[in-house]
């Protein structure tokens, strides 16, 4: 039998029995003969529950996918044909200081947005392109696979900063807007196609049709006056008639921008009753395993659902599958623009629709974003650029801009007291940021 | 002798004496035969004065230029070669509403950035547009050379929503950049060059030369240093590390975006101690019309220097002796970019060197902004399209979304919030926004 | 039961009893209820034959497929769901004369090239914008499929010159390169996936995957030293060190282009043997349409095959059956460019891999033209935006340019009497060139 | 006093009296200290000559340039301010070869134009690309000047193919246009503005401007119908209307490639009635050098103007002169394009309207070439991009694209002969096609 190596990076991580049942479920299609759980020293105690349950989940099943687990990536990496990052650099503990610093400078703390987000990317940024080095070496067909985030500007820095090119970043993101807007119209999401276009995190459905038909206008009608969208990061729904001139539906995170206000008050409030968004995750994480503990258990938990990151490994299943089989289904994924939006340069990584064929993702054209979307798209994008040149180099000043040109900071002298205080909690994790520019800071 | 007729429109301003003045001196390159200056009913007591001192100044010089004055537009426009506009709809008291109602909602108040400056320009784009007509019916062959405000918006909304091309929007910000790194430098403005890109009130110094040197990092680190630069909105300068990483010398409106708290808690400040920038003008503006009653006046007096637009009426002029004399000389103003800015669309306005022929200016090439420069552009050019669509259909949604994705505004909430409030007090203004579309605010 | 009603206009054509096959083949998937033939006074006959073997082939299947036939055109348009456009204006006398009169001044003579080419879509434009009108007022949502030539400048001219955007050219010409390089390669077609991207008629494979592996040298050096091509318009194939250079497999059109004067030579060769290939094509036409006549004729017959358009029913039954089912299978079309090929405008017409969507082809990223690519395909979109502009403006000095920058035209002399000739004999079809235009030329 | 030290690579050239001239009549403005002639050893009586002549135009005017003659091209470079290329690689016999190869294959003979230039090419773009390499070594500050040919191609090769970024090619070809216009008008020169546009020997005047005012049409009409342009290569003028539908002043050498037929049959006459071009400039160069013997000869001698380069020195000498003073005039020069012809790459050479300071030429924006001039431009510009990699890779598959791709070749076999033949003729002067290369031509 033809080998399939499947090595995900991270593999401690309380998602990993999903991926292992997505496999399962895709035998047919895509016959998976190994799976390499890799994680690292502190992870240790994870990897070995999660290593149990997806044993379990394999036996019951029957599989004959042959699981591994191991601390020497090298070693696993060694002619993988997919590897899927999920790590976390600095674990939960580097979260809560990317959620609470920012917070004491009545500053949006978040892991995907603003200040806690430059710091997420300048850790993980030099471990993720000492990986494609590593891949370079051992793996050098396989395609990288990252829901790791930053996942847009992960997949910027290596595609922009390396010669790496296989890599893809996925986000739930897209699948889980599609789900609303099924529900909103009351139809099998199937009927649906959403035309996507922006950045990680930062997307807008441009145009939904329903069996063929343009529904768009009835969709986004539909949002603004029931306020339909789950999961949004403040309390409240988008303003009716904002959401009818944006003549788009932003996806959740885009309440950052345009509703920072009310997030920050949200965050505020949360951060002073039961801890911020790190700490309930801390929380649940640690529920989750002690359910995993549970040596009855033989499948993925329902509470898993319950974390952001439901439908992650739905979706990694998914590429991997299409990439296999040259399926050449549309999926929205991270790769580079190439023409897609067309106010964007070609060079840059954007979320857009693609056909999965098995020579990688093809973007599909999109045309150019109105000027609605246009400005914090670009902006954000150019704060993406910034910050991985900075995280790349470690280059003080260049970090300082890239912090205050996010437009959730405030000033330059704002973004400058956030810049030190997260560099001096963080220094164990930066090494590109040397002494001195640390020091710099203070 | 052959005629050439120069108009203005809100001849009444305080600054028309300096322009009789710049004409006088301009004399033997271009001959000035008629000097109309324009205004409303409201304005015609400051017409009068204006007009009373402009002759003493003319007739001190011994300048056969004939002046005249009239309420009636179109009359003044009548093969006109030159029409100046210089106007300010809704006069004083509007700036003051728009200053002041933002504050209420912690955001900033400001004639040229943030809401006010939003609904300066929906007040008067509909007067601009109403000008060009009159123009392509009496004067088809004139330039409009605009200095009201926002000088950048009114030349978008004019290019891209009428047919009229000759319009060039100037502002006094290059000069005055340059002005200020001579003085840094300790040399005569006239040994450098300096490659400005960006948009009006947003334009960057991306490349100092002093005698065909290269200079810009020197001037950027005594400007980091020594902070330098004159006329920053807020109380202090650029953090030093911020302006190196930034590579570029920004004009000081940028501190509006980039010090936005250290201007808001500036101008809480002023407003609670004297007044707003609106109220102090106000003042300065009679002090000064006090000034032109004195019958022994005989020349712009110092303390029109005082004023924001110093030099606004140097650059009118030597951009008008330019266009008339094929000079070929670098101005910087605002045209359609052309390809100048390669990261912006070619119809769209920048302000940028231009080589000024009798053909109206041409843009230098000036290649990409930088990432660390091209978020901000793109964020607020992108703005200006939406604000200006909206100020010409009145549509509220759009106006909304101009407002909410300004980024001084906090979220749609509270730009909805404040659009209504402005919408409201300046009604009789804006005959583009029915009254439903007014009501509906309520 | 729901209507779809399909129309084809140039209804007589001989590839008719195709098409009807191909509807019946696929009627599982789409239902077609009414399929109207619609021709012109002078193809009365014709049309008669295709109806009556089309009514055999209809009864023979059993098929509930009503057929329709008539003269009036905008009564078969009314409610249609598509439209296929197959008509040759002025028949085959006028394509006799487009491949003659240049063989005259010893350029190439060939429909869909050069000079012949040019005069084609100046009848021929007028003719689309006027059936496109009709189906603004009779079927405003239907789909315009068109596989008359010259398809890309019709699509070019509809797309450009009017408001009508439901229109796709095809063509099989991306179909038989697959066929091809499935036969090079030994393999079947469904393993391979093709990355086509030029223009119609002037399309490249620049990329060639089996299994999803990247084939494309070998394919190339097969082609080259064996020459494996079908259909060369020359007698001869290409070097094999040119295309080993070019690094893609051009069409065998271009030949016409970098061929120039092997077909040439084959030309005039032929034009002295038994005549061009439109005497040789309308002599098959003959053939064909005697064998209609036999009352036992139950199916298209094989002579069918043999005709140059063969495939182009295959390609229009299976773009029509996506757009209806939505399908999102990959189908290389000419649609508007939309960034798909990066060095062309947004807005050109080009022919490029397309995913079928129920709302239309969305065109997927192609990248850049390589240089050895660009030159020829910017050379003749350039010709085609000229050659367009003049067939709807009827300007004889365009006109002039058009043919002069024609790639196999030698000067702007030998341009200007091949010009006034072929205006002289084709006056009849040409309306949009006055007269006096006609006259200039004697 | 501060050493301003010029160099010209091929110094022995006919042409350096009349830049020893410039340099004597720009003296105050341009004080040159030191002039340097360098040549090889084949040149070394002819620049012996030069020297002579040189030396007494010199001293005539009372100069206190310096001048110095060395084969030792290193020693000339060291501190240089402006090093001027003049050369021609192979010497006149290359260019004899280069002309009657070609007309061997009924293809048009000429060493800027079709297989010629492509040769020309080949030897020429090495020697550049090590001169640069010793400028960086020797004079990393200064100014290369360029008027070797293929004058845009070398530049290509250099910006593209090199580090080395301060090169400027010039042509006197624009400044001709400009003669001809103010003749054609019957006014001063300075009286006008030329928008150019395009590459180096194919260039368009798009628009002309008389004292500001648009004249274009008035000028082609006078140029059609008159048929005022001198110096066509073909015995006659663009078809009148041709030249109207063109809406541009095309450039004389267009009529390779728009006149191809009359220019060949016109070269195919000289070839058998005393000479190609080539063998006629070597005539007037040997005429030329019996006149430089003559030691009363104390200036640039009449019979210079007559040669083809006329201007060639007067352009130079005005650029270096701007250069050295910044004075910001417009010049049209060969420059990577950076935005200024909006529908090419940005990093492609281009000849447009720069003004020139002492940072170097900045281009001008001319928006995007219309559909009539974009075509020959861009399948000019390909073939110069992929004839650039050829000359630098030596690769043969590339070389013969190039040739075949050529405008002026009319298929791949007539292009691999010419191919063969002519690297098998030059093979001295092609290091870089190594022998194998030149084998597989047999």
């Amino acid at each position: 039998m033809k080998k399939l190596k499947i090595v995900t990076i991270g593999g401690g991580s309380g998602y990993t029995p999903e991926l292992v049942e997505g496999f399962i479920k895709r035998y047919l299609e895509m016959p998976v003969t190994e799976l390499w759980l890799v994680d690292v020293e502190e992870g240790k105690e994870k990897l070995a529950l999660v290593e149990q349950l997806s044993r379990r989940i394999l036996e019951k099943a029957g599989s004959s996918i042959q699981l591994f687990t191991t601390l020497n990536r090298q070693e696993a990496l060694k002619d993988a044909d997919f590897v899927l990052t999920q790590f976390r650099i600095g674990q939960m503990e580097a979260r809560i200081q990317d959620e609470n610093i920012p917070l004491k400078y009545e500053t949006i703390g978040q892991e995907t947005n603003g200040p806690g987000e430059l710091f997420k990317a300048f850790r993980t940024i030099p471990v993720m392109l000492d990986l494609v080095k590593e891949m370079e070496a051992h793996c050098p067909e396989a395609w990288l696979i990252n829901f790791a985030n930053p996942a847009g500007m992960l997949s910027e820095a290596v595609l922009n900063h390396s010669k790496w090119t296989k890599i893809i970043s996925i986000c739930n993101g897209p699948l889980s807007i599609e789900n609303d807007i099924a529900r909103v119209l009351g139809v099998d999401r199937r009927r649906l196609y959403v035309e996507f276009a922006g950045l990680n995190h930062l997307i807008f459905a441009k145009k939904v049709c329903l069996d063929g038909k343009d529904v768009t206008e009835q969709v986004i009608n539909s949002v603004a006056d029931e306020g339909a969208f789950v999961d949004n990061p403040g309390s409240s729904d988008w303003q009716p008639d904002f959401l009818k001139g944006l003549k788009a539906l932003p996806m959740s995170y885009l309440q950052y921008y345009w509703k920072t206000n009310e997030v920050l008050a949200s965050e505020q409030y949360a951060a002073s009753h039961g801890g911020s968004r790190a700490v309930v995750a801390q929380k649940m994480d640690q529920e989750l395993f002690e359910v995993y503990r549970d040596q009855g258990l033989m499948a993925a938990p329902e509470l898993l659902r319950k974390r952001g990151g439901a439908g992650y490994s739905e979706a990694a299943c998914d590429l991997i599958t299409s990439l296999y089989t040259d399926k050449r289904d549309i999926q929205t994924v991270n790769v580079r623009n190439n023409g897609a939006i067309t106010n964007l340069a070609s060079d840059v990584v954007v979320e857009v629709n693609c056909v999965i064929t098995s020579q990688g993702p093809v973007p599909l054209t999109t045309g150019p974003l109105p000027p609605e979307l246009n400005g914090i798209i670009q902006a954000m994008k150019s704060y993406e650029q910034v910050a991985c040149e900075a995280a790349v180099t470690g280059d003080y000043n260049q970090a300082l801009v890239a912090m205050t040109i996010n437009p959730l900071v405030s000033s330059d002298s704002q973004g400058k007291a956030m810049l030190d205080e997260l560099l001096e909690v963080h220094q164990a994790f930066l090494p590109q940021f040397n002494q001195s520019h640390i020091k710099k800071g203070d």
